[in-house]
């Protein structure tokens, strides 16, 4: 008879090494283990085995992932437009017109019904004002300065480390299995491409967004390219097929969302031959993030998640589905 | 005192193993040893040393290239007006006012004067009838059937064969050397994707061009991305470096074109910092291409000529700098 403490080591022996084995080889160890991780893991191990009738080669695993409210947090507003009404403030002093006229004045004032009163026509001034009427490559850096020192009020973090940790790592995943990862949101394109790579792993040239004119000029001979304040595109809806087309030119197999402004990328993806992936992230925790949906300012989530609910898609509860929301403090 | 042959063995002994080594490291073997060769070569090895103050870092490895006359034929037509005439003649039967009506009247009759006369609006009406109307799935698979039967008349074969040996090899030896190629070209997009691949090693996401407007469509349930006879965007002259930017997000480190419409990619390209290599494929060579330059009507090639000499961006004399044109017959 073995005595209980060499039993006990015993077990110890069988069970830590079993333990420390599947910790090490777990690719999403911030996911509880529910149906949505075994529906991914199952998912991109059928499309990389080789010899699998559902085997996918190489070149065609192209997965697209929103950003707003997918990667990152989209509440109490879009992090871009936090950006424009930070701008507005920084730049306010060269502009004493704006403290009498809207919708800077709301903005100064801290008016947001007033902003919001503006409209469509209201907004573009604030987007002239803030995102236009300089180079590419002084956006860039007024973007990256920003976010140096810009924090999220909720979590006292900046920005670009309130990204959802379980989805960084399921980029993370899915590239080591050879997929390529690509960004398509209704988000600013040259907003997001001074820190994507760095946050996500993504780099500029696998970000697909929303985008303003910009005009390849001469100054002192000198190329430029300017930033101009009229709209180019913007990758919302049925822009993000359109743009998965004509940016990557390959239909995705896996896609990635959380809003109805994702819900034609996803069909996109759907409707292609052979597995698929297609994922909805809710937003159900509202004590370590948010909760909302079908009436959202933000993100609204309604038709797409009846859709999801319809046909299966994977729809990630985020207050069962993940351990953690963000990546630790860096 | 050695024998003449002994002597000769021995010269044969250290001289092939010689050539053999060179011969299998040379990375541009259709190159004669001329000026181009060697700058080109000296250029990747520059930027591609660890601890060399010009080393680039892999991510930053990015070279574009424009397509017609730079990687493929583009006399006595661009290939893709070959590809309109064509297809005009195709679809002429179920369209019988075509015989009367200008300009269809003047491609069904090879009346190319008649043709040109339309200008501008009879170009459009020819894109429309033979690039829009269908999905993007048709007119990838209209494009490949095309290619599979269509043939240069004077060199009598493929389209896709018609491609420039030493070029294929210049983006060989840069993808070898961790450089991401893109092409980006004033065609159409996705009139060059469905070839790319297998003809350059360029895939689909990594080819920027000129495109019509696409729409997003659900017909019977399925998404559909419809072509639209509306121009979405010219990727040429200053829409180059502006394409590059919406594309890549980043400025490129080397670019490659043979006429007017690549000189502000070329500058936007040389005006970065670090060292960077601009080229022009100069057509010099009638007797196994063709000859032209200044007052061609296809591809152009005058104010960047002048640019490339006052700058010292490598002009490739096609005649004298490479050894053969086309790749071998497949």
């Amino acid at each position: 008879m073995a005595k209980p403490g060499f039993l006990r080591l015993c077990i110890c022996l069988i069970v830590i090494p079993g333990l420390l084995v599947w910790a090490q080889s777990d690719p999403l160890p911030s996911w509880n283990d529910t149906a949505s991780k075994k529906t991914i893991i199952a998912f991109v191990e059928k499309v990389t085995k080789e010899g699998s009738p559902d085997f996918v080669p190489l070149s065609q695993r192209i997965a697209t992932f929103d950003n707003d409210g997918t990667l990152w947090i989209e509440q109490p507003m879009y992090v871009q437009m936090a950006f424009i009404l930070d701008r507005v403030k920084q730049l306010a002093p060269g502009h004493p017109d704006w403290k009498t006229t809207q919708p800077f004045r709301g903005v100064l004032d801290g008016d947001m019904k007033a902003v919001v009163a503006t409209g469509e026509q209201g907004l573009m001034q604030l987007m002239a004002a803030t995102h236009a009427g300089m180079t590419v490559e002084q956006f860039h850096n007024i973007v990256t300065d920003w976010l140096a020192t810009a924090r999220d009020r909720k979590f006292n973090r900046p920005y670009n480390e309130c990204v959802y940790q379980p989805m960084v790592e399921l980029l993370n995943y899915l590239r080591g299995n050879g997929f390529k990862t690509y960004i398509v949101s209704g988000g600013g394109v040259e907003f997001m491409r001074p820190w994507t790579e760095k946050a996500y792993g993504i780099p500029p040239e696998q970000v697909v967004g929303s985008s303003i004119k910009t005009k390849f000029q001469m100054v002192n001979g000198k190329p430029e390219l300017m930033r101009l304040p009229e709209i180019n595109f913007i990758d919302d809806q049925e822009g993000k097929p359109v743009a998965i087309n004509q940016f990557i030119g390959r239909r995705p197999i896996a896609a990635f969302g959380n809003s109805d402004g994702d819900q034609q990328m996803l069909e996109w993806t759907a409707a292609g031959d052979g597995p698929r992936l297609i994922l909805l992230v809710h937003h159900t925790d509202a004590v370590r993030e948010y909760a909302y949906d079908r009436q959202s300012s933000f993100g609204k989530l309604d038709k797409a998640l009846d859709e999801a609910n319809a046909r299966g898609w994977v729809v990630v509860d985020m207050k069962n589905d993940w351990k953690v929301i963000f990546s630790p403090p860096q």
